[in-house]
């Protein structure tokens, strides 16, 4: 759509004209340096019926919760902590899903010490859409994972199974906060984002502003356990979206020590390693197919 | 509604919960301390395409403007300056108004130095759905400017004519962002909030917070120009909304100052003047009618 290329356009020149705005577009959130070196976040989603959500199929806390979560994961993919988040609502006039909205919300802030710093309630004869903005916090010295760190031997991980998340897990998910602290606080990762898209499409977002490749592995993918025994588990683990888990580049030398190091409860997936360019799946009898941004390409 | 009661006892359970943050809920922005002193804010607003504007009837560069422009005149309410936005959309599939809604957004955001920090675009067969949320910024022991300060003998100012806003003001209506920083600046005013449900109902708004009563000057309230010939100009002036005036309070010594140091361009109206209870509207003949938040007591 050219207004969304537009809107980048401006957004991405702003970049020059605000020294302040370290990360101003394409990733995850915004960062914004402070003068005693720390710097904040910003990010903001908006969530429509019949689009991210439906809502005459859904417990409407879920939906609350799910608008503060994928906001969560913006934060997260930084590897920063949440602070503070404010939500807007327009609700169908006569419905009563505020008060379970609200409460699936402010639950999971309270899971993440996030506050809920306001909010803006409107009544409507439209379909339900709930926006929030969130904030976060980097520490002086610490630098946010952006999506342009990538570099060639580069190892690449996803934090959990993917595919088949509309089934149920895009309203259950838990937003990756503490496990980007625990990554973090063993190797800094070189690049690092939240599915939302599909692992083909983010892995293209990370290879475009790295200015590198990949390859992947096609048995190292972890496919979510209810789709894995459909004949297109792995085409839906590539490009089924929603996942919400993290996908991230660990340089090299660090990836065992990664590995090796992890606390109990964290998982982590080693799916493939960064190249010079091109994106390809390879099969363990070494055949190799093109993965595209929008999933892989079928050649069955 | 139960939704909007049960959210605002959630949000202001916070305010013990969270020592940082400042002011929660019942103002114009949050507002949370930093270690240093200062402190920072965030407001959020929703517009929608029926109820806050009509797409079919409107520029979208304005309807643009408005979205950021309603949530400048929150951080202009709290005597503070604009930082960063973002923005979020849901537009009508098939439409067209994507660029120059960003255009009339980010010309508004380059004049108050606001930078355009983010944004989610998504499209739907909805109606147009286009959310803001702004952050800003108070200097280390500069306090905000709330709405329970006002004081019994507080004078009552607005900055500008009111009523009739719909037929147009309401989408060019300029955030009083210098007029909150040129006041202060003169005198520190007791309470203050932009007017967008109208003068009746915000008055009520300080009234309740702060505890007080108020009179108004029926001579005293400024009527925007095309509605000052109709029958019930005071009426609108009092409850059309949609200003975006500051309305505040100021004590009674500093007054005089306020009216005598203001420099030219900045427009200030002495209304009238807190009380310890009741809300009411004196006529230059003696006579006084009550005012009820919704408006006032029609008795002609």
């Amino acid at each position: 759509m050219t207004g969304e290329f537009e809107l980048i356009a401006k957004l991405r020149q702003q970049l020059s004209e605000f020294p302040a705005l370290k990360v101003g577009v394409g990733d995850d959130a915004a960062v914004i340096a402070r003068a005693d070196g720390s710097s904040w976040l910003i990010a903001t989603d908006m969530l429509m019926d019949g689009i991210h959500f439906e809502l005459a199929k859904t417990d409407p806390r879920l939906i609350g919760r799910k608008a503060l979560a994928v906001n969560l994961s913006d934060i997260a993919a930084m590897g920063a902590r949440p602070s503070t988040a404010v939500i807007s609502v327009a609700l169908p006039k006569g419905s009563n899903v505020a008060d379970p909205l609200h409460e699936g919300l402010f639950e999971l802030a309270a899971e993440f010490e996030t506050v809920i710093a306001g909010g803006d309630t409107n009544a409507w004869d439209g379909p339900l859409v709930i926006n929030v903005a969130v904030t976060g916090e980097l520490a002086a010295g610490v630098e946010p994972l952006q999506r342009s760190g990538a570099g060639i031997g580069d190892q690449i991980f996803v934090t959990g199974p993917l595919g088949g998340s509309l089934a149920g897990h895009h309203l259950t998910f838990i937003p990756r906060i503490r496990e980007a602290l625990v990554i973090r606080s063993v190797v800094e990762p070189t690049a690092m984002m939240d599915i939302s898209d599909g692992l083909a499409a983010d892995l293209h977002h990370i290879l475009r502003e790295s200015n590198v490749g990949a390859v992947l592995y096609s048995d190292g993918i972890p496919i979510r356990e209810s789709i894995r025994s459909e004949p297109n588990a792995l085409d839906r683990a590539m490009g089924d979206g929603e996942d919400f888990e993290l996908l991230l580049t660990v340089a090299a030398s660090d990836a065992k020590d990664l590995v090796s190091n992890l606390p109990e409860g964290v998982d982590l997936f080693h799916i493939g390693e960064i190249t010079a360019s091109g994106c390809e799946l390879i099969y363990p009898t070494g055949t190799r197919r093109e993965i595209s941004p929008t999933g892989w390409e079928h050649q069955f």
